[in-house]
């Protein structure tokens, strides 16, 4: 039986708790500052406020403030489950306990904007922020399609845990692999980060194409052609965009990419953004209005991403030729610009 | 102006015509023998049954024993429009007038079952069968995600020319390309022509997906995780099974075999089987209830598949191994097996 730190109690952090509960594992649920009540209401038995049901098995509960550094300690696996924007305060939390992590997996996602205006996958900024605790953690990212919800549910569900370390994933594989939460190891661990937040962009794309244009013979009636032309297209550019942040191109082909995507642009905020894009709204519009007070982490990934890409951009004009989906959503997240994607620009290209 | 004569009056066969129309280009219409009220509809200038607006522009309708052999000879592209069940008749009809074609186009899909029950794509038994003709013509396969309607109505599309000939289809994109309708020649003929069925038989098993687990927390929710591994796993699956035809995988990944499938999971019979599958009916419950007296191409691509697919795998056990979904649907269409995909049996594998 093994000892789960799970730090962060949004619904993605405590469903990933369900098939470790489910092998017989102990799993410590900490919550962030944000998530007090959550804590309170978990620990009195109630199932999270956005899932069906209460964890089952030998879970605790802690508030971040009643962690303590025995907690870390003894801890076989530390999982980082708060949301990108929390990706600050859950390392200063972490050195705070000044306790050496042998294996840290990461359900936290985002991309790193460097000092110098540039980007990468956020592995390297665990390396650098947590090195004063000695040496650095061996660090599994799960990727892949997972709503959380439905994992909570113990709906069949295929992930890929990128990693730096075999064992270590390994390791984590036999811990959390159950009949319904199938587990691939991929050593491409910046492949994996990679495609986790630049699928929320290109999710924004995909769901505009699908209001952008409404079948004219039918009432609510979705047209298939455009979208399935523009998924394809975001697929295409996930490789490329992986590729660029040091992953491998194949990793977006796969359950991480065109899986995750598959399950992006059918559900959450990030399509409800698109579906106002392709509606005419202005990303502002949209943000100000029907998502308002929503995190939209596509969003920020595209401006994690921007000001970097441009740079290559203007080194690469071949580069730049084969993104026209990345840059007509760069052009909406931070120019205000109404997304428009032509499609005709690109196929000309040929094979 | 060029002189295109589409034989085969079917939906995709109409819709098709309409990019070349607004080109201004000639189109000639020729019905199959199943076709002459449709014929004889359009030519009162009504719309196809089956779509929302009339022809525009230079086309002219024939029935098929209204063509003669100097339709044939001023054709600048002939255009091979029926489904798959009308190959033999239209081998035959083509052969009748003994007039070498240069340019040969196909919309017509699916897979060809040799004497030895060996399986192979199209191409190859049109070059065999129009021999007496003389030169073997230059072939263009049409593949990607279109469905017929959309195209007819000018929905952004975005398709694949797959080709023996880069000329022959520059040729024909340069005829067929509009502001609408968007085309990639692909030298990939076979892979191209080898993904339009096996994308149809693949679609049977995302879809049975969504129905096989249902949301038991919310009325009418489809949940998104169990099918978005299993069409990762179609299209990893589409990839083999290309390769194994002897076409490219590469193409499986793209418009033609992602792209497509995309589209086929989301409407049309094949999703509409699948759909009854994973609720519990057999193949030929679904075939003899609600899908009575219509065809599902899926369903004859697993019989063409499975006799020479079986050999093979006896011969590569690694090469079954990788395809698990497509084994499932094997029993399924072929064994009157209940349909069960195991994701464990695969995922085990690691990368």
């Amino acid at each position: 039986m093994a000892d789960i730190t799970i730090i962060g109690s949004g619904v993605m952090g405590t469903s990933i708790a369900v098939p470790a509960l489910d092998n017989d594992h102990h799993v410590t649920l900490v919550g962030s500052p944000l998530d007090d009540d959550i804590i309170e209401t978990m620990r009195a038995g109630e199932a999270h406020p956005k899932l069906d049901r209460p964890l089952t098995g030998k879970a605790s509960y802690l508030r971040q403030d009643e962690m303590t550094a025995d907690h870390l300690q003894k801890a076989d696996v530390v999982l980082l489950g708060v949301s990108s924007a929390g990706m600050p305060w859950i390392l200063d939390y972490l050195l705070g306990f000044g306790v050496p992590i042998a294996r840290l997996m990461m359900i936290t996602k985002g991309l790193d904007v460097t000092e110098d205006g540039g980007v990468r996958t956020l592995p390297p900024r665990l390396y650098e922020t947590l090195a004063p605790l000695g040496d650095p953690p061996a660090v599994v990212g799960v990727g892949g399609p997972c709503i959380a919800r439905e994992l909570s549910n113990r709906a069949p569900t295929a992930v890929v845990f990128g990693h730096d370390n075999r064992d270590a994933a390994v390791y984590c594989q036999r811990l959390f692999e159950t009949e319904y939460y199938h587990i691939r190891p991929n050593a491409d661990l910046i492949g994996v980060e990679a495609n986790a937040p630049l699928k929320n962009f290109m999710a924004i794309g995909v769901a505009a194409t699908w209001s952008r244009y409404p079948d004219r013979f039918k009432d609510d009636a979705r047209q298939m052609n455009p979208t399935a032309a523009v998924f394809e297209q975001a697929v295409h550019e996930l490789a490329l965009l992986t590729q660029w942040l040091g992953g491998n191109p194949m990793t977006a082909m796969r359950l991480a990419g065109a899986g995750d995507l598959f399950v992006t642009v059918n559900a959450g905020r990030n399509s409800r953004l698109g579906l106002r894009l392709g509606a005419g709204d202005s990303v502002l519009e949209a943000l100000n209005g029907p998502l308002a007070g929503e995190t939209v982490e596509g969003v920020d990934t595209g401006r994690a991403l921007g000001p970097g890409l441009y740079k290559a951009w203007q080194k690469d004009p071949v580069l730049a030729a084969e993104m026209p989906l990345t840059r007509a959503l760069l052009n909406a997240i931070l120019h205000e610009q109404s997304f428009s994607f032509d499609m005709g620009a690109y196929w000309h290209r040929g094979d």
